[in-house]
């Protein structure tokens, strides 16, 4: 093709998930059907990739000192649900059931790949606990090797600083069909089996 | 989040196969790991969207007056080989096995969605016919109900004008089993079947 259209074909290629034949595609398509969309696109990456940094209480993404959750004071303080990226804050969001304040870890620890403490952030966060106005702290790590490791740093970091460490509790997801479940859940999920009271059976 | 990451997410539906879920997770992870790239990205767009513009000869996608195959001089000037969209430029390209010109409609015709030959550009092909260069006509649109109903049209507009029409060959994709490709296709084959010389045997 030409330069430009060249170019724009791989820089598109930066996008998780798009391949060689997906780029031509994304890029064909702008050019002929979606100009104002694809100038849409390029002005918001623009401001985006300049603007949004890191809000100063919580670490999550923003292009203001606080994000939204830390400025909203109507959320209950005793409460902070520590994550390994803003994505897991959306996703705990749109659980729908949660009103506390978040922790956002930049990623999990993964020594191998030079991340410990530092560098994922769990200095800011004892910081934060300092303050003594969590009284619980919700692990919601991913449930990896690297979230495990992490949560269970966390557990021996905070032990003995009064605040209550809990984690999500792991098991048959909803609408889970049994057999296409791993074992090491299903194996979780019988050892962590929770009885069910007579009057609801 | 914050109204300008939601804005990234939104501009990001753009792009085609990108869901609500895959848009979040491109614009996190631009903003956490690839600000750089988001920026190239950026700059690929916009120069892009501004500047390309249609070949005049040919009509495929181009920043030039003049596309870069049609400026090729070394070509087979006799041959014309026409398609729908310029991606299908590539594909005949990749295939190298063609060293003739293209000329690209803007679509193959549609009546229901108000693209007669007009719209699609069938005109300007026509008039590029009238210099006489072209001895064969290569029609290489879709093998969809449109391409046929596209490459039927132009063979009727070019008949009497003293050009050669032909069409890709159709038949049994290369590498492709029977038992998976539709019927249509493999009755067309069978009609179509070529006799083997016996000394090949």
């Amino acid at each position: 093709m030409s330069p430009l259209i060249d170019e724009l074909i791989k820089a598109l290629r930066v996008l998780p998930g798009i391949g060689p034949k997906s780029a031509q595609r994304c890029a064909l398509y702008l050019l002929e059907r979606q100009r104002e969309g694809g100038l849409r696109l390029a002005k918001a990456l623009e401001q985006a990739m300049r603007e949004v940094k890191h809000c100063s209480h919580c670490h999550n993404l923003t292009e203001q000192a606080l994000c939204s959750i830390c400025r909203d004071t109507t959320r209950d303080a005793s409460l902070l649900c520590v994550v390994g990226t803003p994505l897991d804050v959306i996703a705990v969001e749109n659980s729908g059931s949660y009103r506390g304040y978040y922790f956002v870890l930049q990623g999990h620890l993964s020594p191998l790949d030079g991340l410990g403490p530092d560098e994922i952030g769990i200095p800011l966060l004892l910081e934060r606990l300092r303050t003594g106005q969590v009284r619980e702290l919700i692990l919601a790590t991913h449930s990896t090797l690297e979230g495990e490791m992490t949560a269970h740093y966390l557990v021996d970091a905070v032990s003995g600083k009064g605040v209550n460490v809990s984690r999500l509790a792991q098991g048959v997801p909803m609408g889970g069909e049994l057999e296409f479940l791993d074992s090491r859940t299903l194996a979780h999920a019988l050892q962590s089996r929770t009885f069910v009271p007579p009057s609801a059976v």
